[in-house]
């Protein structure tokens, strides 16, 4: 064990999925908030305060010279979870920012501007289905009436879901102050593929997010019994849903550099011997270049409504967000990349809120090495021993920031 | 209003699906325990003594003239309802056995033989996947070790959902007692299809029940993150999933006279930006001719397994329930035709507790129209008249038999 992984053991408990395997942490569900307790514990025993902000966002500040907040260098990630997910997508930052803050103290480090550790809210979109959602609606990169409208699996909206986490609906929304108070703003997270693996790194800096958007197709045919409709009869909406999902395939494979995935797919209502009356499947595309996402997002979608109208069924498609590539503050990426001594640098496909803090702020990330390579999936992994370097290269790069 | 549409109304609010519309009624849960509740209270009305057997399965007596139960005649469906199901499937043929109970008397039939009212319960196999669990466990047809190993959506065994719901585990199985009291059975059904609506006539006779099989497909790939990994480095289970889907409708339109259905499909982990590391689907075969259902669906495991392979993944295929093509006692469903003055007989594709009796005591089914044809869905449906028609016609019969 080194002390990041000590920090994590901590709520390896916390929200396992038995079903599923690895973890769901839901945002505002009974798991995740616990893991914000035990944040705020952890920042307490630090001697610091913990505030949620009225976007939900945890801040708290190391700030022993008493300076301005304005400006101040922040850290940090987030708690939730995608459905089945593994223990370092968001929690390994949070805990990295929490040991790299220890370090710094141990170092003696005397910081010209505060430091700031932030925790962010719904940073998968799993249970409201936008990526990013509390730093969207800190920047304004979401409406309030948008967010407050979105509707979890269950049907409960995002406005009362955080009314029962107590939160006031009406606080949501664009947030200037608190934005100001961030001068730059450093996320560590997992590495989410193989590049650091294959670089025998522990460590590397971002270079850009590649753009990253979801559309959901809802595909409406006609409920049916499965034992007394005839094949000719049926308006089966499961089988439109395949043959669309083939068909992203097919669109993705044709447009290099392309990733396109269906993981979420839902008939309604879902019975064994019910043909389907809906389907609603929520397609994931992502690209360097922005073009290239929207024309595959048109062609599938052309592809679906007539793949749909070949079954006798329709299929409406919405976009849910998009995001084009970020490439983040080079200067700040190279800042890091000295003052790890020459880290490599390497491009995401995977979202994060330092993607939306990089429109307003100088933003940067770390990745720390996953020997699997597998994000998303109970075999994420971080060896103890590289946990501890990301904290100690975070504790590298906030030292040189914060001087 | 009718008779019959009255006692269907005093349930009209109970367990709507306000996601998927109609009524999701599983067994055993709260909606279908507050249906049991009401029949029990209506025999109760009708002073009749409802006793609940160790199966599960409600009995109530009128026996005016005390004679032994052994022999009698049964009439009576079930209270469970696929998710997102109709009014009528299941609760039809319960409220048309109180109104023919209530129509016998007013017509001062004095009963040769005790005539039963009965409910089975989870004839969907909407909760815990085997349709005419109840029936089944009556008549040894499923074992009871493998009943109570069944699995709901959510992971809960038959075995601790039954103890909660009151059930002592260890007395569900084969009931040979309970069954020698079954001289026929008589259940009347909406029907799910268009057979009356083209003849233009209210109330059908059944012939048979074509065979019908479920076979769960478990399709086993690596889940991984949406965004970062390479269509080259995918073993996506749901791409694999679809073209399963697509196959087997490809398979059954090959073999004329097949209804093949995959209606409930589950991506696990199932989140937007997340490659699943498994998909479960459940595919449902019917055909009147139990060698072409073999073939049909050995067709489709091996393409399959094709498919599967081809995008890295594996699949398993698991028999979850099969019974072949039931015929019912055809003197009986004669008797019933002259009884009703020359009804039409029609054939159906559904499954019923019926068909499973039907293999240990003379057996017949009577359908009431459905306007729509449509069944398993919020569509289902049945006119104020027809309900009350179909309710005349089965204490017709039932006076019969019971002369």
């Amino acid at each position: 064990m080194s002390e990041t992984s000590d920090l994590l053991a901590a709520i390896a408990g916390t929200g396992r999925d038995t079903v599923r395997g690895g973890y769901s942490r839901p945002v505002f569900g009974p798991a995740e908030r616990e893991l914000v307790e035990w944040c705020a514990g952890e920042l307490d025993r630090r001697g610091l305060q913990p505030e949620t902000d009225r976007n939900g966002i945890v801040w708290a500040w190391w700030n022993p010279n008493g300076a301005p907040l304005e400006g101040a260098v922040v850290t940090g990630s987030h708690l939730d979870s995608v459905p089945g997910g593994g223990a370092f997508d968001g929690p390994l930052g949070v805990a990295s920012a929490l040991r790299a803050l220890d370090l710094l103290r141990e170092r003696g480090v005397d910081p010209a501007r505060p430091l700031g550790l932030a925790v962010f809210p719904e940073e998968e979109g799993s249970r409201f289905g936008v990526a990013c959602l509390g730093s969207r609606l800190l920047t304004g990169a979401i409406t309030p009436e948008r967010a407050l409208a979105l509707k979890d699996p269950d049907g409960n909206t995002f406005a009362d879901v955080a009314r029962a986490a107590g939160f006031d609906p009406a606080g949501f929304g664009r947030d200037d102050e608190a934005l100001a108070r961030v001068g730059a703003f450093v996320e560590l997270h997992v590495e989410q593929g193989r590049g650091l693996v294959d670089l025998d790194a522990p460590v590397a800096v971002a270079s850009s997010i590649i753009g990253h958007g979801r559309w959901r197709f809802s595909v409406h045919g006609q409920g049916n019994h499965a034992g007394t409709t005839l094949l000719e009869d049926r308006r089966d909406p499961l089988l439109a849903a395949s043959r669309i999902v083939v068909a992203a395939r097919e669109v993705a494979a044709a447009n290099p550099g392309t990733r396109a995935t269906v993981g979420r797919l839902q008939p309604v209502p879902g019975g064994t011997n019910v043909i389907a009356s809906r389907v609603d499947l929520w397609l994931d595309v992502r690209h360097p270049e922005d073009v290239v996402t929207a024309a595959v997002v048109a062609e599938i979608s052309r592809r679906a409504a007539e793949l749909a109208a070949g079954e006798g069924c329709t299929v409406e498609v919405r976009e849910e967000s998009f995001g084009g590539t970020v490439d983040f503050d080079p200067a700040l990426a190279q800042r890091l990349t000295a003052a790890l001594g020459g880290a490599p640098v390497l491009a995401t496909g995977a979202g994060h809120d330092a993607g939306i803090l990089a429109s307003h702020v100088p933003t940067a990330m770390l990745f720390t090495r996953n020997p699997t390579g597998v994000s998303h999936s109970p075999e994420e992994s971080c060896t103890d021993d590289d946990a501890e370097l990301g904290s100690v290269a975070l504790a590298d790069v906030l030292a040189d920031l914060l001087a």
